[in-house]
């Protein structure tokens, strides 16, 4: 895993991932008091960063491989950026996802082409009915996040971020990032070493569900006690990946945990500000700029916003409550 | 009034508007029956593409006249732009607006360093409250559309129009913009028949405030019978402006109108689909695209989504709609 996977990712993605702005506001400014400026990858294809690693991993593939077809789990934005990516090079996806997963997900999903295939989280066994039809029809297991290829494709989002900023005079910031497996973060974290070295990255998470921060602090990995309860659902992981937490270690300073309702404050600040949709677990970031700014030490802030795929019901809490 | 204005517009723009994304997703275009692609203005400084033109006329101004200061009428978006464009030129700022717009932008404008003077549009004359203070201090007016450095401004819309279609290998398209006092539509055209001659404008009005459409049926201006009732307050003129209107006629096709609630159609669809946030006046040529194709001949509509700057509580009311 290196800054050349990276690049030669970004390579792979020049024409089909966009480049996102990195968008700012003096009112965010005020709030957060220091500069900060969001990498908008909610506007990017499938409305996440998901369809970079996807892509990623899928052009990487020998083409033999590639074409008997992928196969992934997910219950949201990994499984769209997975069923574009796929169909934009013509291979068959197949994603397992949960009966439960949002229907909005699920349909969209099954709209850009892939094939899902649903089980229940509470009686059924996730991996084994996805290796039983990976073996049954040679699919290649696409990972959300421990898998370098993928960790590549997201590291674009560092490079682009290292350019746009360099083109803005900013030399030193740091660059703070929604986490959940880490596959977003260290890839980010990599690119910015060897193309920013004056940035620095910081893993972002929802309170209670903070196992990067919990495992940074400790030097070794941390698990989460409960898998539910976070409205910020998109980065709700058991724990970081045994690729991409020795990166993180090496790399990140301190984690940050934020609550939902800093969330939701963040989204509608978002909508006001910046005229961007955020999903919660996408807000983390950015919530922890504009009411953590004590944690932070530097005068610039990037975050991300690393997608936007939410359910207009929540949207609309969103707005009422902070809007 | 010519192409060149424009690029030296450009010019004095470039590192400080927002070269703002062309966005689009599949399931748009399915939903229209052609390819769609999302001018977003709403992400450029200010929340509307407002900023462009006020920033070209000050830079424009000798540095004598413009040190003593700016004024201008508006309820919002030209309100913005000026005085984001006066305080970054380090200049003053005096903006007329009515007592009854809409309190955050009210607020908005003060926090970016303009004077706000308000009155009473039941009472008081706009016009002579503005002469008078003009007079006193000495202050250039920056007229809202009918302004040739304004008209330029904005026409650096239409450059990077035709830079990223081009960069997408598309040379014929309709372009779709909403339109006012005809500000953005005429530079966008007088950009395209320069740069991109296989393009065509279409101007996109509101129902019932469709003076521009019904003024290139007849060949002459034409007035709006009302001011008020659109949801689409950004775009409600009386009538094309006096420069404005003959670039139209000799540039753009027929105007194309929608109803209020095609543009809360489309501004959740926006939402769900681009993760981008926009106002109803500047998602009338959305709408246009998505539900009124039968007026459309070319494959692939482009359509500028010219704002963002609306109230949280009617975004709510699209998305409870529509969403």
């Amino acid at each position: 895993m290196n800054i050349d996977m990276i690049r030669a990712a970004a390579a792979r993605l020049d024409g089909h991932a966009r480049r996102t702005p990195l968008l700012g506001s003096p009112f965010l400014d005020e709030i957060a008091g220091r500069r900060v400026l969001v990498k908008s990858e909610c506007l990017q294809h499938t409305g996440s960063f998901k369809y970079r690693g996807a892509r990623a991993a899928l052009t990487a593939l020998d083409p033999a491989t590639r074409a008997r077809g992928v196969i992934a789990f997910s219950s949201g934005n990994h499984a769209q950026g997975v069923a574009l990516a796929a169909r934009e090079l013509g291979v068959a996806a197949l994603i397992v996802m949960p009966s439960d997963a949002p229907k909005l997900k699920i349909a969209n999903t099954r709209a850009l082409g892939a094939e899902v295939v649903l089980y229940d989280r509470a009686t059924e066994d996730r991996d084994a009915i996805g290796a039983r039809l990976a073996g049954e029809r040679g699919l290649t297991l696409v990972k959300p996040f421990d898998e370098p290829e993928v960790i590549a494709g997201q590291g674009t989002v560092g490079l682009e971020i290292a350019a746009q900023a360099a083109a803005m005079g900013i030399e030193r910031a740091e660059v703070l990032v929604p986490c959940g497996g880490g596959g977003l973060t260290s890839g980010i974290a990599l690119a910015l070493e060897a193309e920013a070295p004056g940035f620095r990255v910081r893993p972002c998470e929802p309170e209670g569900f903070d196992d990067t921060r919990r495992s940074l602090a400790a030097g070794e990995i941390r698990t989460n006690a409960q898998m539910t309860g976070s409205i910020c659902d998109a980065i709700v992981t058991p724990s970081p990946g045994k690729l991409t937490f020795p990166i993180m270690h090496r790399l990140c300073g301190p984690g940050l945990a934020v609550s939902d309702d800093d969330c939701l404050h963040a989204m509608a600040l978002a909508f006001t500000r910046l005229k961007i949709v955020i999903e919660p677990g996408g807000a983390v970031a950015l919530a922890a700029a504009l009411w953590h700014g004590d944690d932070l030490t530097r005068e610039t802030a990037i975050v991300v916003a690393s997608g936007g795929n939410v359910d207009a019901a929540l949207f609309r809490e969103a707005l009422e409550r902070f809007g």
